[in-house]
């Protein structure tokens, strides 16, 4: 027993180098603060931002745009603070993701809506921005998402995620625009969802 | 089959009362349009318009404010156009209704916050307004149902339900603010949840 607790007191001393310490990063931390670091480390590989896990892109924040431009060719960018994510044919039955682009301020932002069963039976929506950015570079801007129907209206406003965590944890916790199949109903026209998409510095 | 045609014949021009008319109605209709009418006749009686289906009262506009005082005196009433609906305990366990009365515009409206099960193992809030009043007189106003929380904001606006045609077809539809219990607990402090509600005229 002693033996064990002087080795935790070593532990609890030493510093260790971060794994992305070859990418560049100088940090050295305690094993207790070491994954929690990592999960965050500027210096950890960027993933694809594409919605699903079939692209296993992963580079640096620098090659993000190029290669959504080379890879992912068919998403469409639109430019401005304000515009509308059209999502087509939303009563295609099982999951299904719409992408596109946005670009303002200088920055490109990735929109995505997701359908999906996380309950059996129980069909819902997921709309969420993530900006092509770090974590600190998100906290600089604001978006809304909008759903503008016959004498109704659903809104949410929230901060972009950064593509460096991503939004499938977003999307689970419902910390994003969520509705359901009857609510899409109520707002798209002819199978087709219009999402007013405002993004905004703060 | 000659004889059915001529007495569908005589079917669909014969004028039936409408089966309110002992209430005042004058309406006489084809027998196609009878059941459509009668759902939305004026002269049909109230129901209470409590959530749930405990209370069997029923009896004319005029009377529902004092059954409403009389019956249900621990529902709160809030003056004024912009109010906060605090629901508590949002985290207790089955269905569960919250109600309170907000007065403005020389009317009274009944703000509901239900939680339910529509999907096995899915909880999910339905929040939505009411007017004491008539279907014409509902659609003079609307109301805004708005939850603040850190950096984020889900609205939903949309016309007062009469309480001639209740709440439950409303939220069987989500055609109302719907949210479920991850959503639930990014706005609540300490499992009370605070609804920010706005009435205004169109
Ligand atoms: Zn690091
Ligand atoms: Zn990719
Ligand atoms: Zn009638
Ligand atoms: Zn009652």
């Amino acid at each position: 027993n002693i033996r064990n607790l002087a080795m935790e007191k070593v532990a609890s001393t030493v510093m260790f180098p971060c794994r992305y310490q070859s990418s560049g990063c100088g940090t050295s931390l305690l094993h207790t603060e070491k994954l929690d670091h990592e999960e965050t480390c500027e210096f950890r590989p960027y993933s694809c931002p594409c919605p699903g896990a079939s692209c296993k892109w992963q580079g640096s924040l620098e090659q993000v745009m190029s290669h959504l431009m080379q890879v992912h060719k068919s998403i469409t960018t639109l430019q401005g603070e304000d515009i509308v994510f059209l999502a087509t044919d939303i009563n295609l039955p099982g999951a299904v993701d719409w992408v596109m682009m946005q670009s303002c301020f200088g920055h490109h932002f990735m929109l995505v809506l997701e359908k999906q069963e996380k309950f059996d039976g129980h069909q819902q929506f997921f709309a969420i921005v993530q900006l092509i950015g770090t974590r600190k570079q998100a906290e600089n801007f604001a978006y809304r998402l909008e759903l503008n129907g016959h004498r109704r209206r659903l809104t949410w406003e929230a901060t972009p995620r950064s593509i460096h965590e991503g939004v499938s944890s977003a999307i689970l916790n419902s910390d994003c625009l969520v509705f359901d199949t009857s609510i899409a109903q109520l707002f798209a026209d002819n199978g087709n969802l219009g999402i007013n998409v405002t993004i905004s510095m703060c």
